[in-house]
């Protein structure tokens, strides 16, 4: 069996980040979504929260799992077994980065190689922290959020934010 | 009458903004310069001074105005007609966020467009944040700023910073 | 009144071509496509025929004339009267080339603004090259280029190409 | 059981080109390496002659077949029930050229899925046609291509080139 | 005597900048490595640290002199004479700042140029904030720093961090 | 005494090339600009016409020669005993290619650095391809290269090209 870790903050989860993790999950045969408990940026939402919606915006993926990240990615890969991290890459400023964290990776855990999906569309680009901006100043969101998110924003947004 | 927006936080204004400006004007019949009440970054300036030198360093064109932008970019633009929103490019990384906020724009106020004009010299790649760090270190920054924005820059300087 | 160019070798037209036209004809008052009698590389198509699918695929523009481009692009702008260039924007590495052609023809005709629009859907990413690829090698390109277009490139092939 | 091809001209196959399969092997059940029929530039070596070096550096992968493709690779990749095409990115230009890439076969089939590794060294950054330059100025390619290689164009220089 | 800088945070110094370092000073009679009292940034270690760092990471170099720069990087040159700025260059994210410091240090002292290296090896890529993520989580660093820079941040961390 | 090459095409050379060797001439002791014999691309100038514009350009430097590269850079600037290669950065995409380069020489010759200048000014961005486009087009060159090099084209424009 063949087991992939997809990472990321899900600071909330994109329908960017939907798309990539369905798509992987057609490569390998268990996709495990890794929320980080985020130690650099201050999260919007809660792990807990981030949890959540990540796992309701996937729940119809039969071979996903989501978990929470904690410590290093190249050593919880490696007790999971995985062979795999996932990456979606939208951008060319995102493929600097990315190849930075993959060699680091390569170096930490040999038997891991980092894989790297495009977005396929254009709403695909839109990033957790700008559709964060969006909803703040009031913006329509609907079109680059699971539904799940876009609601638990909206009543975030009723409240403070 | 097409009217053009040309958002920005403007904290301050550089010759480069200026300059990307004036250009613009001669595409469009008006440009409104939108200073952001910006929520994301805390800028050095307050949103008072901030309007104030952009106007400064823009009085001689006929045909912009200077107003404050709150709320969602791609709603004011609806609402005052605009049928464009003018971007400065200056490099590379410029190039991969403004593509997202194009993208994002398009899919909140389809009747707008983004539209890039690029550095035309040297100095105008200069951007506002360099300026800062320049001139809190003692350098010389008239090359990079309108001359009202230099002297209030070291007006300031003299007090705190 | 305003006007914009908008050269290429258009060697074929393709849906991003269309859309960048379309969405600059709303900001301009009138749009002179031109297709360039191209003198580096050797098109697949004649002058003529790229002339004529040029002004097939934008028929139902008003404001948009299709011309040849015979000379330099920036002199041409100058007799046209036109105000600005019109680039469409795919990648980063098309960035660097429209960069150093925008430089080069500020030099050459500092009236000239070079203006850039960014594709606005994934479908628009697709270069005149790629589709006459998929084409040769028996792809169907009628989601890359208008229907006359496709049609013409299968006629095409079916003699030699 | 999960098949990827690698698609490329291969000429001459390289120690990165080497490296990137034999990662993919690990991700996969199957890799079809695909020594491209080259329709746009004119190949150094013959078709016969790119696959059996190919073959002599791969053949110590169980998993990876090498095969020649003719025809369009999207169709190519259904046919063979492959579900990704693997492709190495060594620098942001490759990116801009492989995402357009990775759009037009995910127009073209569906339900393939483009997915990247990058380079992991230094001599992995080292193109086919780089290596074929340092060879014809009398350089030593032995660190940049597998041996078999660097045999074969030793031969060929001796001869014409 | 030809003197160049080579300005940086240093915190901590990396097996990245060492490299680039040793060259540089292959090129030039002397080079000057200036820790910056960082201004924008808050530094995770003092200026003290990052000297003595830096200086026991590259003490084996005859020609190489840790200084700690206060002030403007471009008065600062030419206080000591310097011909060149040296930068390292390991992205094109990189390349996009880069340019700009370039240009602005260009204007504020003309008698100055940047000169850039590039890294030469994977290794070389990993930045200092990168390396103080993989501490914090618990990961070996030891191939990304010198072995002093790895004992202190060892160190640290069994304290508080 | 340090020497360092700088190797190119220079067909024919630019005020950019100009430029960055002006500068590298204030950084070593002695500059080789190095035409290369061109074994790729076939040049529009013949090799001595190329080497006689490129010494007529740079002739009232004291420091700079100007010589023929016949085989391969790397072994070349050994026997010359060169310690560094010069390089002009315009844009990202040079970056990549460059990098590549750079990669390559150093494994050929691991005593020998690649060094980076960058353009600085918008004119030093135009590369000689599109000068000799601009010249063939009827534009006027003059503020893209050295005046020598503007006569010598205006003359061949007169016969053929």
């Amino acid at each position: 069996m063949r087991i992939s870790v997809c990472p990321g903050s899900f600071d909330p989860i994109t329908r960017g980040h939907v798309n990539v993790v369905k798509r992987a999950a057609k490569l390998f045969d268990k996709i495990i979504v890794l929320v980080s408990d985020n130690v650099v940026k201050t999260p919007k939402f809660t792990l807990e929260e981030r949890v959540e919606m990540t796992r309701l915006s996937l729940r119809e993926c039969d071979n996903v799992e989501v978990k929470v990240l904690k410590g290093l990615l190249a050593s919880y890969a490696k007790e999971e077994g995985a062979c795999a991290i996932i990456r979606g890459l939208r951008a060319v400023s995102d493929f600097d980065y990315e190849f930075q964290m993959a060699l680091a990776n390569k170096n930490l855990n040999p038997d891991i190689e980092t894989v790297f999906l495009t977005a396929s569309s254009g709403r695909m680009f839109i990033s957790s922290s700008l559709v964060k901006q969006i909803a703040k100043l009031g913006g329509d969101i609907t079109g680059f959020v699971p539904e799940c998110v876009a609601e638990k924003i909206k009543q975030r947004l009723l409240g403070s934010l």
